[in-house]
């Protein structure tokens, strides 16, 4: 699979690694990158109060990141995997197995997991609302209760919640395949699909799970507030190569949310338990800083005020950040990253396309000097606007883990 | 052949595009780069008092697009295909074939197109002007019309006229084979060159255009202001994935130059008449606003100038292109992105590799805050300097036409 990687820095700097003391820190702040608020022209990074990282982008390097490719707006885990130097086009995981793999499912080799969303349908079957308006994580776990533990032609079905109106499912069983489509129509007004094999190879998988679905809706006939459910992102869990090997680190992940988690999982790293908030997150890495040599943290509150459209919000929430810099660079890592996985500017209340800024700040940076950390500051700085996959060698390099390629 | 590009954001975004109701606007100014005026230090673009453009770059996003790769000077064709998102070195049309579909000739399958020049020689056979002092297109069509209607082996050779010293020759027959080098040696002083086969299999089509060669020599001999002709670019008409198949659009061409209208209709655009003048396009623009989801406008006269060495002519007529700005973007297009296939510095007399200026206005864009559209101010704009296949993905995606890749 590695050799199909053209243009990954990932392939090339993997023979040039070596293992060493120093540390990196990679604060991936989720949904950085935004964009003007009319009345003021600022971005929600250029709006917020932000010393910290200001003084970062003095002294340190600066970009701008680009996701997947020009125009392509990522979902969170191919913005991820780009951060993480794997190539979002050719490293694709299934949706089904990042929010597995995110509440700590223990995903057996052969298992199929899929994401489900509690939904609404009226009397004619049609679909109402595709999240049940969003029930309480305490109402899916006892709906999830009510469709687990089935058995049909020797597949279990297991089911457990994720959080409000989502939920896995996860097939258990013998030549199962994953290459189903999603029953979710994404729309209003029409039934649920019934689950279509892609392949000739899937249609017994998808037999037995449209049993499952049949089941499953006639116990829910009567339940509330959800009454049917949708089932997208069937996948297995795919074998990548491993962060730590590729890169000869010990890596170690701090997210509060489950599917950074699960990706982290994915990737071989340490997932380390946290609590929700920044300062918990911080306590983490602290009383872990001397067991590894690598450390994702990951920050979602921005992109979640991106995503809801509450420009203010997002301000607030990256000067929260902001105060956390210097309890990281008390640490004195070798290298500290800061980064985004993709842009999610509160005006399009959601993911989008735009570069993220980022910035590396190391004792072997040039200076950019720039008087700011934000989009139009990072435009000019010396990192220029590069693949998101870029930035993993360029944090290596800054560490001194990369040796000279060729005599 | 599509399996094959890797870099092209093409095929990255062909899984992703959405047909919606948003509208795109791509007017291309032929050779819009330039060099400084030695004098002033100034381009064509930067001398040029461009008031409309120089808002755009304050409200949009800027940058510097490589045509084809670095220091690659393109030819018109690939210059193109790039901004239309076609990789230049993947998708190679010949330009016989492109001269063919400009005149709006009818090519068949099987055909073979070259281009044709008339020229001088002299007694001793020797070329003395390629162009014979680029005769005008009344003689060009006469001197046509006595090589038009050969027939050799089963092969009939059609001539066409097109502009001036130029004209078409199309084989039509069984088996032809369009792999055969030019007969235009592109220096004085020695004879036309005879047709060479480049594989085994175009022996025979070389043999019988070989037989049309000497044929039409014997017609000219006598014949002024021309009395020989050259050809190059054989070709068969390829076939491109559809630009609008691609990109879910509904396409329409508005080019007053024969070969920019080829090339549209290689790609399935519809090619809408128009008169040579800009309120001609501007007119034909806006009677077909409402029919198509996709304009490309092509602007034929900063490059001709730019050949002439006419610095000041091309300035002139940059600052017309500028006049009609307001007439698009009142039209409220989602996108307007403005662009050029290549530069045509005017010091240089002809195409050059240097990157070429480019905007893109919408209401989802990063503010670059450019006091000025031009060569030097767009370096440090927010889409980086990219290569030009970059331009229609993040087109579209600023017409929100690019759903998310991955979850």
């Amino acid at each position: 699979m590695e050799r199909e990687v053209q243009m990954s820095g990932f392939e090339q700097v993997r023979d040039l690694v070596v293992g060493t003391s120093s540390k990196i820190v990679l604060l991936v702040i989720d949904g950085l990158g935004g964009l003007p608020d009319p009345a003021t022209g600022l971005t929600e990074l250029e709006t917020a109060r932000t010393p910290n990282l200001d003084n970062l982008a003095r002294v340190g390097s600066c970009g701008l990141t680009r996701p997947v490719g020009p125009g392509i707006t990522p979902g969170s885990a191919p913005g991820h995997l780009g951060l993480f130097g794997y190539d979002p086009i050719t490293y694709n995981i299934g949706r089904g197995v990042l929010e597995a793999l995110g509440v700590d499912f223990d995903l057996q080799p052969g298992d199929v997991a899929a994401r489900g969303n509690f939904c609404t349908i009226d009397e004619s079957g049609n679909i109402t609302d595709r999240r049940a308006g969003r029930i309480s994580t305490e109402e899916s776990t006892r709906l999830c209760s009510l469709l687990d533990g089935e058995e049909i032609d020797g597949v279990r079905f297991i089911v457990r919640p994720v959080k409000e109106h989502r939920f896995i499912l996860v097939l258990r069983g013998a030549s199962l395949d994953a290459r189903l489509a999603d029953t979710d129509p994404q729309r209003l007004g029409i039934p649920p699909l019934a689950v279509a094999p892609l392949v000739t190879e899937a249609e017994r998988t998808a037999r037995v799970t449209n049993e499952f679905l049949r089941r499953g809706a006639a116990k829910l006939t009567e339940a509330r507030p959800a009454n049917m459910f949708l089932l997208r992102g069937f996948s297995e869990r795919p074998s990548f190569p491993e962060f730590g090997e590729v890169y000869k680190l010990r890596p170690a992940a701090i997210a509060g949310y489950p599917m950074y988690r699960g990706l982290a999982r994915v990737l071989g790293m340490d997932v380390l338990s946290t609590g929700p908030r920044l300062a918990d997150e911080m306590d983490v890495l602290k009383q872990n800083y001397s067991a590894y040599d690598f450390f994702f943290i990951h920050i979602k509150g921005a992109d979640a005020a991106g995503e809801d459209g509450d420009f203010t919000r997002k301000v607030a929430v990256i000067e929260d950040v902001d105060t956390i810099i210097p309890e990281i660079t008390a640490l004195a890592p070798d290298v500290l990253v800061v980064a985004g996985d993709h842009s999610t500017p509160a005006v399009i209340k959601g993911h989008s396309w735009h570069d993220v800024p980022c910035l590396i700040y190391s004792h072997w940076c040039r200076h950019d000097g720039l008087s700011k950390f934000g989009e139009s500051y990072c435009r000019t700085g010396g990192l220029g606007i590069i693949p998101a996959t870029d930035l993993m060698p360029l944090a290596l390099a800054h560490a001194q883990k990369l040796i000279k390629y060729g005599a």
